[in-house]
């Protein structure tokens, strides 16, 4: 890549705000901020591909750990070093004394605040993190210092299910579960929050959760996560900032929108009434429905279609929420409204259900997303650190120059 | 301000990175991400205006309260406004039981990693936050959340002088002192800190750093608690996330760079052989001199140095830390090498000097950054807010497309 003195020509979708300094695009939209190869989405053809694998592929055969591997180091794991890495992550997965009492303390929190708390409590103990984040500070990063840091974003992929469901048992006056060594990484998660040995289905429905969300390019978390890596502060202080960032219904939380809205419909005979009266200028919004980047059928969606009805079919419907998502869909499917418009189920359409019926609480839909979407934020961090600027955008001043100071007992 | 679908033209002195995607403006140098009343500083002349003041106007005649009235509510308040907004502040100093038994576990941490979690424990608690986050959820900011918005924005400016006294006291295995209430916001700082009535000067200092740094446009701590918000996630998270953003030493933490280099150099007598090595390929850097955007000699320098000066007359200058940053400034300012590259003193090579005198540890110099800018974060948020879009920036893919997925024990 080249650099030089200029001026640059941006083509934007989005919108644009008219200042007297310049136009100003409106969050950023379209405006290219950093190189990846991670993630490409073709939003126009609905495809996701994680590091050039198609993400149905990855879901299909892979696991979170082969997938985090992946993401991580570019390329999928042999058997040794799958199992290398998943010895890691074990090792891993318990928190400094400081971090359980920090979520301790946070018993009464929603649970993304106690995440964020509990990341950057974490950080402050994580002597790597601590050495890392002091290399830094003396310019370094070279090759013993990128492999520091890719130990501190593993510690990070370890450590974030572990603070979940140590808050859950918090939340819920229960003793904390102690991870279990024998387990994968979904199913310790699921053991560790619920105390009981995992049913394999919901262990492949956690596993297909954090496949499919573990990087999606750069949202406002992942965004998030690079502008505080920038400034060279620490990694978990970045980490710490997105879950901040994921927290906001702009960003996370549509799934647990979409199953309140199933619940409140209630029977799938009034798809089409609630579709219908979605369409209408002021009318409610479906959820779960349209996405910033696709432009058709959500690739993930699929998956959590499917995994959803096999899960029903295995543990019932006692709410019907499959019943009626999938009517929704055909109707949207079928409306010209929702085809004109290039608006279709997504994700998060999906991919609560099998959470509710698993008992996942509400307040923790969000943060498992975080702890799949936590080897994305790492990933980019790292490559965004192969060449670091510090996000120093600028704002437009509309004001005045120059006002007089009045003293105070003369001020109206 | 108008609305349109364009291509967008930005004049930039960044680096600008080719990639297959078109340009990208590294670290967002020059580019545009929102209109603000806040803040201007011609870098060029060396000026700073805080709502239309000149910066050394509202040093010299104003106090803290003062400066964060003003930038919240865009007008200096009359006597009355300035004493209930004092009091409003004096009120709001206590923090939640819980976000005190963060500090408490968090005694060991760094105190940067304390506030970001203590920052994010307190939000979970502050019912004000809680309520304008669902509404912000349901779609609402009209005045009274914006009112509520305001509430929360002084909320946060009351907490954070408490969370770093309080960790002061927690990492010292000392007493808390609880907020005083007929003290100034920096003069019960320092009273809860040390748990003496503190020297009217070291006040005076504490209050003019507080003003000097309550808000500079949108640096990189200022643009992650606008991507945290633009998400609608809350104020404190966003806070907690700028906290992140301002421990990296690319943005904070110079002064404290600073006094140490001063201390290494131990005499005045080596400040030329010091200013002349920093000019020659490679040779070490001189801390607190030169600035992204200030092309001229700092403002706010020229405050901070008087203010040392009459520091150290009245305490005297054991270290010489005056004396020595005097004679590296003249060796600076009289260097061609220095003048042709427009490097001047910022801020940051005058503020730390008292400080350290005053008996403030290293490690606590960024935190009482925070406690200034803090009122900058929200104020920017508060604007964001009124015309809100999530940032989505995009990142160019440069990885391959459809890799065929090989099982894991057909790989190498």
């Amino acid at each position: 890549m080249g650099m030089s003195e200029q001026k640059v020509c941006i083509e934007t979708s989005g919108k644009i705000l008219q200042s007297p300094c310049g136009p100003i695009i409106h969050g950023l939209e379209d405006v290219l901020v950093k190189t990846t190869s991670i993630t490409d989405i073709d939003g126009d053809r609905g495809i996701l591909w994680i590091r050039g694998y198609r993400v149905e592929e990855l879901a299909a055969h892979g696991s979170y750990e082969e997938v985090a591997y992946l993401i991580l180091r570019g390329r999928l794991p042999n058997r040794r070093e799958l199992q290398e890495f998943s010895e890691r992550l074990k090792a891993s997965r318990e928190l400094s004394p400081a971090a359980v009492e920090v979520l301790r303390s946070l018993a009464k929190a929603h649970p993304m605040f106690a995440l964020e708390a509990a990341v950057a409590a974490e950080g402050a103990f994580d002597e790597d993190n601590l050495k890392l984040a002091e290399a830094l500070r003396a310019g370094r990063y070279k090759e013993e210092e990128k492999a520091l840091a890719v130990k501190v974003a593993e510690k990070l992929v370890a450590k974030i299910p572990t603070m979940i469901a140590y808050h859950y048992r918090f939340s819920r006056g229960l003793e904390l579960v102690r991870p279990r060594h024998d387990l994968s990484h979904a199913a310790n998660f699921l053991y560790m929050m619920f105390g009981r040995e995992p049913d394999p289905l919901a262990v492949r429905g956690i596993d297909l959760y954090l496949i499919l969300h573990s990087d999606h390019e750069v949202p406002a978390s992942t965004f998030t996560a690079l502008v505080v890596a920038s400034t060279l502060s620490d990694m978990y202080s970045a980490v710490a900032a997105a879950v901040g960032a994921l927290k906001g219904p702009l960003h996370g939380g549509a799934n647990e929108a979409a199953v309140k809205s199933y619940l409140q419909i209630g029977d799938p005979s009034k798809a089409k009434e609630v579709v219908e009266a979605a369409t209408k200028p002021g009318g409610p919004k479906l959820m779960g429905v349209g996405h910033r980047v696709y432009k058709a059928y959500d690739p993930r969606a699929k998956i959590f279609r499917e995994f959803s009805q096999e899960y029903v079919k295995k543990f019932g419907d006692p709410q019907k929420l499959y019943a009626i998502a999938e009517a929704i869909e055909r109707e949207v499917l079928s409306s010209p409204y929702f085809q004109q418009r290039r608006l279709y189920p997504n994700v998060d359409f999906w991919s609560g259900i099998a959470f509710y019926y698993m008992g996942v609480p509400y307040e923790y839909f969000t943060p498992i997303f975080a702890a799949s979407r936590v080897v994305g934020w790492v990933a980019h961090i790292l490559e965004y650190w192969e060449n670091n600027r510090i996000f120093r955008p600028r704002a437009c001043y509309m004001g005045p120059h120059d006002v007089p100071y009045v003293p105070i007992d003369q001020r109206s």
